[in-house]
């Protein structure tokens, strides 16, 4: 073990290095991380998500402030999608976190995806682990936004807080649906400008048309200005609040659980087919099901159909 | 069979209908889609890639009327990463391809994803299935190139265009290693705009700077002004030149072979890992692990590893 021991005592260096390692597959990275595994699942995960420009960088950056002065060791992972195209280079706003830098209570890590599908959810889940072990009270997993990445990082968190601002129109509309299904808090960002109160009475309507959520939890509205600092201890309180609430109904525990279980299936997943490639690549039947399928003589589905019915698996 | 007919003699109701089906994961979809699949594997399929603003949706457009002009019949997917919060509204400029909406020999579908993973190159894969059944020349696949999604899709293509533009600065260099890697075509966009000349040099120069492609193609370098339908001919018989060297190298139908078997191993792992917990969910070392992996006593790697090793699968 080159980092566990460091990475227990919160070593930042020993703690990138291992997210590192764990990044490029490194099978050592896999040995460490399951050393750090029994001192995992104390940290409070915390999502901001919203469409782009409303401000979500500025109000991660003040929070993280904002939970500083309370006396709380704040991790962020950033999922950087790692376009061949982009190459992540829309991320630059990212680098405003730096002036957290001095601070040996706040580590910042980008995770890059590097192409694999699925490979998202691992990597980010494994950085979380890695922070998560080094004694981070709170984790921020921080997302561009759009599409799958999101999606597949949602179920991370404990607690999401979905931004918007005045002045979006249409996009609130659109918006709807998606924010009263994963909002756990809502933020009205910018909320000195013109609209603000309209864009607040609005959420404050949806939510109150809606049946409360399982648990008896309803999404506080809650204006911010980021940019003057404004509202910020105001949606720290509210993320304390479903914090407490979620313990209070035993879910804090649970809804980490929910996740170790579908990270559990994702591994098995891959490594049944590994197995079962493996055993049956050179068989006959096999051989003659890829020919087919070559020759367009089967379709995908079928031949996947046929090879699972002649599977058996049993665990002895 | 309610579709597959029609969907043979290009019905686009019923061909809208059937990926409808398949989206939703209806079975019937399935069912009709093993009927088509014989007649599938003679499309052309194309996609365009780039950043944001550098006028790829514009690109489509044009393209789509010149190989309108010249007798093909063409069809688009347009992947929609449906994330709950933008919830497609991202996708507002596509609207734009309205203006071929009276012409029969073009079809545009959008693919919603619907958050599953992997469920996008899964619906995208069978929408271009019924789109190649229905008897499309040429099919496009539009993604909307931010992460995961964008790779996911990478693969179905036979060519792939990478758009750039003047004025892109570091961006360029962002994308110069993405770019030699997946560009089969480099297109210059606004080449009407100051600096085009320097774009062109310096991807001439990238491209001279590598080892040619395996088989010896050299992506070429063309210039459009897509807004002025300006080199958008060129950028067609590009296209047809790329096609016309892959069918040379008997890579055309090897393409999309390995597409098919990802495709085929895709499957077999989702059915592979439902059979696999049907057949052990009740076992008492089951529920144990499990168990275990509640308490954290064990991290899911090696849940995962001990449940891997008990397991021994074989073809009947």
């Amino acid at each position: 073990m080159r980092y566990a021991k460091e990475v227990l005592k919160g070593n930042q260096l020993a703690g990138s290095r291992l997210i590192r390692l764990l990044e490029e597959g490194d099978p050592q990275g896999i040995k460490e991380l399951k050393v750090l595994y029994p001192h995992t699942g104390k940290a409070f995960v915390l999502g901001i998500t919203g469409p782009p420009g409303v401000g979500k960088s500025t109000i991660l950056d003040r929070l993280i402030s904002e939970f500083r002065k309370r006396g709380m060791k704040v991790g962020v992972v950033a999922v950087d999608p790692s376009s061949p195209i982009s190459g992540g280079a829309i991320l630059g706003d990212r680098l405003r976190m730096g002036r957290h830098a001095g601070d040996g209570g706040v580590f910042v890590r980008s995770i890059a995806t590097r192409g694999h599908l699925g490979g998202l959810s691992k990597a980010t889940k494994e950085a979380f682990l890695v922070l998560d072990a080094m004694g981070f009270d709170i984790i921020f997993i921080e997302t561009v936004g759009v599409g799958q990445d999101e999606v597949a990082v949602r179920d991370f968190v404990h607690t999401t807080a979905v931004v918007s601002m005045p002045g979006m129109g249409d996009e609130v509309q659109s918006m709807k649906a998606g924010l009263l299904e994963i909002g756990n808090i809502y933020v009205v960002n910018k909320a000195d400008l013109p609209g603000a109160e309209e864009v607040r009475q609005h959420l404050q309507a949806l939510n109150q048309s809606r049946p409360m959520n399982a648990g008896g939890w309803r999404p506080p509205v809650i204006m911010t200005a980021a940019a003057k600092n404004e509202g910020i201890a105001e949606l720290a309180d509210a993320f304390m609040s479903h914090r407490q609430h979620l313990a209070h109904q035993g879910r804090l525990a649970d809804t980490l659980f929910e996740h170790e279980l579908r990270f559990f299936r994702q591994i098995v997943q891959v490594l049944a087919v590994e197995k079962i490639f493996d055993q049956v690549s050179e068989l006959p039947a096999y051989i003659d099901l890829i020919k087919s399928l070559k020759e367009r003589k089967i379709d995908p589905y079928s031949a996947a159909e046929r090879l699972i019915k002649r599977l058996k698996c049993k665990v002895i």
